[in-house]
């Protein structure tokens, strides 16, 4: 399993994933799931990928030829970030298709891409491209896109994120999303990468890998967990606990 | 959807019900599923409910037609709380596979349930009932087990729930859980219920309706959300945050 999310607010982008990839519970192997394709001063991409580790490696892998050999469309050539996207998912569905093999086995062998970045001139932007190649965008009442084991780490982004936050907070706030599914989900595990984007900055920015041992990452998970249990503690007590009223759903 | 836990610890139970079901996003109802089935001095046991709502309204219905009519078998017979679940679970798969018409479409009406109580003379115990019929026992390691939408309201049991903690702050954990369930899947809604069963009562205990509305179900949230932000504000912040070492992972 995997979990990516990158999310956009005005001071720019932020980019987390895992790095744990697993074919059965007893072949657990490490890779980046963040991929920089261009950052040169006109235009920053980078791709999170999640989802049959082969197909996203195929795609990664077309994805820097295309930009080697100059191919008539790639990813310096693509005018929006949003074709950019379509780019990847026909990608994406051309090696699904090469590999899956409906009639002998059930394998689909289908990966989720999120791309995001900015092309000078424009607004920064992220999207989410299915396995289907269709893709979505990421918008203000929807500030963040998310792939693999998403609903764990869910509930701290739609508490915290907002579009005036700075990179920094938001950063960290992938960081705790990020945790809360590494503790809830095995296959989901460090290290962890995190990129900052600076809106037209137009290059990668700072990133962060972060181990399981990082000291970094143990006092944020520590600062967390005493953080949780303080706001716990600190909760309205339960009304008239010794004896509330009993009360019952009519149709019950 | 629905969202059901059942939490164990050493001065009791505490269950925990959303009461929102739907068959397609313009069908929505509100049903109980929190069903106090025996509650008599010498056994307590109370059923939580997810899926198809003809089956768990079928075996709910059954359930009390066998006590009614004193059946051979039913929940005040049984001698232990697994057999009461390997009855929930027989009863299910009855309904179901009555219902069920793999031949025209693929309809099948399947249901889960937690049976949780206590037997005199025996500890209080909680359990999950599958779709299949077959029953897990929730443990001092795993001391609580959800049905329906159960991820987006398991870090914060993870993080808050153990042995010791007394059964009123079991109770707004549940609550806790309930509301980031209820916040990020709209198909889960108030009202919410929740019992507490305190062990060797033996009897039902104090029950909470909490609307949509209600008072304290309002500042339990605002209570957390300030007290989470509070939480995300003293995280330590991130290393060396205006540059960061850019490191890789090797195989990216």
């Amino acid at each position: 399993m995997t979990y990516c999310v990158a999310i956009t607010v005005n001071r720019g982008l932020v980019f987390a994933s895992d790095s744990r990839t697993n074919a059965g519970v007893d072949q657990i192997s490490t890779f980046s799931k963040m991929h920089t394709m261009v950052s040169d001063g006109e235009r920053m991409i980078t791709l999170l990928s999640a989802g049959n580790l082969a197909t996203t490696q195929a795609v990664v892998r077309q994805t820097r030829r295309d930009l080697e050999s100059n191919a008539p469309r790639n990813l310096r050539t693509v005018q929006h970030l949003a074709e950019a996207a379509e780019y990847i998912g026909e990608l994406s569905v051309l090696q699904r298709q090469k590999h899956r093999n409906a009639a002998e086995t059930k394998f689909d062998p289908e990966a989720s891409f999120i791309v995001g970045g900015q092309i000078a001139g424009r607004e920064p932007q992220v999207f989410l491209v299915y396995p289907e190649g269709n893709h979505i965008r990421a918008a203000v009442e929807t500030p963040y896109l998310q792939i693999g084991e998403v609903k764990y780490g869910k509930p701290i982004l739609d508490r915290i994120i907002h579009a005036d936050l700075p990179l920094e907070d938001v950063a960290r706030c992938a960081l705790v999303s990020m945790d809360s599914t590494v503790r809830s989900n095995v296959t989901v595990g460090p290290p962890i990468e995190l990129m900052i984007y600076a809106a037209d900055s137009l290059r990668e920015g700072p990133r962060l890998l972060l181990a399981e041992d990082d000291d970094y990452l143990f006092a944020l998970r520590k600062g967390w967990q005493l953080g949780l249990q303080k706001a716990f503690e600190n909760l309205p007590k339960l009304p008239s606990a010794a004896t509330p009223n009993v009360v019952r759903l009519a149709d019950r």
